[in-house]
């Protein structure tokens, strides 16, 4: 037992320096001057080497095989924070000091380099620096393959998605790829036969549209005494669980898009928020991985927010606040805009309904440049040809093609299918959510996001990491991840069918 | 050599450490939601106890001993800095872990029985734990003072302003004690021949008085690429060399407290901006302890920003800033204001000459605390004893009096006397400059403050550590500390003689 109480001891550390750099890390984003970066990245890495030397060290490994022979004497959540434990100390373990190193120089080189290569679309002056970032992911999948004993793939993947796997993934996207292509070609003939989707005329004042913003946060169930908005370039969520961060930026001729995404931060948030108080700063009791994270942002935005009695109650509320006129504020236009169904190129900017393409897409190539089956010099017509078939649609150049994200060039990979693999979650645990508590959808056309997040709560968030995504799946709807409740979903809302 | 830069390496990862807190800090006291204060000491437990950790591992002390056989080999800011070192690593090392732990819970816990403690002028309900403190504040001083071969005062003292020794400070505190009384009197007396001080009118919008605050800060020389100006309940200046954190306060009837307030920090920020950038996160690159930053926020602030050329710019400023009208702008009034002198009971609150006092009476009462020469239940009679003695006025009761500090209940012992010699070290330092750079106060005139702060770079902040106080106030100004220079002073601008 006193083994296992000396690994939280450990952890509790390494975790309140992580949350340390969390804070940093929205500092950096949202008030540091440009001339602290320097100083910031020196600071960042100091506390990362500690906690790398922390999980590194002799006496962690002692202590684990100590305490793994002592499993007996646990409870539970013990068992559970123990497991996480050695997920994490596995990762940690994998690589050499020196190889982490050179991984994170070439992914600070190579995005350097993207952020002039994506204006002036010049894949060519980028694609040396990212071989480099491309040969150590190759490297590291190869070490984590061989220890953990599993797909190259998977050994990056079980960093963001503990336990995920790219075989059930290959089969999910592989039915929703051929699900798409007709069905999204059928949303977008019944929404050319409707009343065009007409945008409100702004301006819309900052303040008016921060007013908005925090009355909504504070509707889905979020208090202002454990966290902040501010603005960002990128909008995320940050900070720590008992302090959360979140950002939106805002477009005065646009509210709508900041709306959503403070809704959609809003959704991270809360899921950090309620995470299991007993276990802060202990593996166990941090978020389960990005595909439940995301499905917690995309269940707030997507599903919540974006259905017809909470785009009703929205429609008005924005009317007043903005004090405006006229029929683009009634809730059927505000419908038709929030659910525009139009194949894009860029994957930030898409619809419900077109955002899984680009997800299979980076999915895909991710999959073959990490197996070898695929090299770098061949990326820009492999996307063109593979958006193509998945969305019909070809990007003129690279800039609107594969030099749009910043993943891959920053060194991370095996990251991608978490957001659509997040959505299919969000609908499935929605539709649970709603026969658990069928008053939902009425009181979120109040406005009163309190049955959805008392359920949330009760069956996502406080059980932090102790269960699995699928076993938390399977537990609370009954089944493990299944594509024909998200398809059910895109029927319901596009086709009403 | 290689222990030598084996022990730099060390210092610059905890240095950065160090940096991480000091922006956490900054978070805690200007955005931090109330929520997160539990998770915040957490995280600066944990950044500290890995400081503390790397400073008394069993290697730093074998770097030491290597590092000082091989001396030689080092340049002079090598050893400098190696002298540094030393000293920060033997008040580390002085006390045991579970000590400075314990130290640690009785200041945080005497600061919170403090804050209820004062508005209820009930300093009997606080006696209990600022005994504690003072109780093992007595047993660091002995413990220090038998390690480090000195007095009990100086063992603490050494901590915030290294080398000092309260010999030398009697000396000049019983100088200035002796001149004060009189000197105030006289000063009064001149003062209350004349027009009396009249406070412009307000209110003074909180967005007119930061453009103008902000204005000033530039004015001083102070890049907004490497720093912040925010809001903050206490003013300081906070975070890292290479990105300032200066926090005022703001009150619409009195532009005139937080214009000052803002100097005085930008006079801190403009030394840590300019401290030698080749030694960046080494202790000797770090400022030279707390009276020599008190001289560089006072040199701004009472020196050069109090000066006639100064005020006459800035009353004209401030007039266009608020639009203002009528002869309550005049330079002379606004001279009368911020030279106005009136014992009061209150140190923050207090001018230019009476200040001194409030410091004498508190450095002599802790020097008999931490001496066992007087006991916490005789602090009140003691306060009102000494304050009468050296301003003529008595606390009417412990609000007023020895409950008005944060200092002693949170910890800090020997730390008093530094704002008082940083006050005469400005004046010292002041004197020197306008005989090097004659130039200066006409300058000051027209707000331009780059021939002072030119020549505080180079004689003041380029020299980091490199230098004592008293080796560096001799080498820029031909003599130590020397009390005449600031009565001199004092009798210019208050008695025109």
């Amino acid at each position: 037992m006193s083994s296992y109480l000396a690994l939280e001891k450990k952890f509790r550390r390494m975790n309140a320096i992580g949350e340390a750099s969390g804070v940093l890390g929205w500092d950096m984003s949202t008030v540091m001057p440009s001339g602290g970066a320097e100083a910031r990245m020196e600071q960042l890495a100091a506390l990362s080497g500690v906690q790398h030397e922390i999980l590194t060290s002799d006496e962690m490994q002692e202590l684990f095989g100590k305490a793994l022979d002592k499993k007996g004497e646990l409870g539970s959540w013990q068992l559970a924070n123990l497991r996480e434990m050695q997920r994490i100390w596995r990762h940690a373990t994998a690589l050499e000091g020196d190889f982490v190193e050179a991984q994170t120089r070439a992914g600070k080189r190579c995005e350097m380099i993207w952020r002039e290569a994506r204006p002036n679309n010049d894949f060519a002056s980028i694609l040396p620096a990212l071989k480099e970032v491309l040969n150590l992911t190759r490297q590291e999948a190869a070490i984590k393959s061989e220890l953990f004993g599993c797909d190259t793939y998977d050994a990056l993947l079980d960093h963001f998605e503990p336990g995920g796997k790219s075989v059930r993934i290959d089969a999910i996207f592989d039915d929703l790829a051929n699900f798409l292509p007709d069905f999204t070609q059928a949303v977008i003939e019944k929404q050319a036969s409707e009343p065009e989707a007409v945008m409100p005329d702004g301006p819309f004042s900052i303040s008016d549209q921060e007013r908005l913003g925090r009355e909504m946060i504070k509707a889905v169930g979020f208090d202002f005494h454990h966290g902040r908005l501010d603005v960002s370039l990128h909008p995320f969520c940050g900070g720590v669980p008992d302090d959360v961060r979140i950002t939106t930026r805002y477009d005065e001729t646009d509210f709508m898009t900041s709306l959503m995404g403070v809704l959609h931060e809003t959704g991270h948030a809360m899921y950090e928020r309620n995470l299991p108080k007993d276990w802060r700063l202990q593996p166990v009791g941090s978020a389960r991985g990005m595909t439940m994270h995301e499905s917690q942002s995309l269940i707030i935005e997507m599903q919540a927010s974006r259905s017809e009695e909470f785009i009703s109650f929205i429609a008005g509320k924005a009317k007043a606040a903005f004090n405006a006129q006229g029929t683009t504020w009634s809730p059927d236009n505000m419908q038709r805009i929030y659910n525009k169904v139009k194949p894009d190129f860029i994957r930030v900017d898409a619809d419900e309904v077109t955002y899984p393409a680009h997800v299979i897409l980076r999915y895909r190539l991710e999959k073959e440049l990490i197996k070898g089956s695929m090299e770098l010099d061949d990326l820009p017509q492999a996307w063109g040809d593979g958006l193509e078939k998945l969305l019909g649609i070809r990007p003129p150049n690279d800039t609107l093609g594969c030099l749009q994200d910043i993943h891959w060039y920053d060194g991370a990979w095996g990251y991608f299918p978490t957001y659509t693999l997040g959505a299919m979650s969000a609908a499935q645990l929605f539709s649970a959510a709603k026969k658990a508590a069928p008053e939902i959808p009425e009181a979120l056309g109040r406005g009163d996001f309190s049955p959805l997040m008392g359920w949330l709560n009760e069956n996502v968030h406080a059980w932090g990491s102790f269960l699995s995504t699928d076993e938390l799946l399977t537990r609370v709807t009954g089944h493990p991840l299944d594509p024909q409740v998200f398809k059910a979903h895109l029927k319901a809302r596009y086709l009403d069918s």
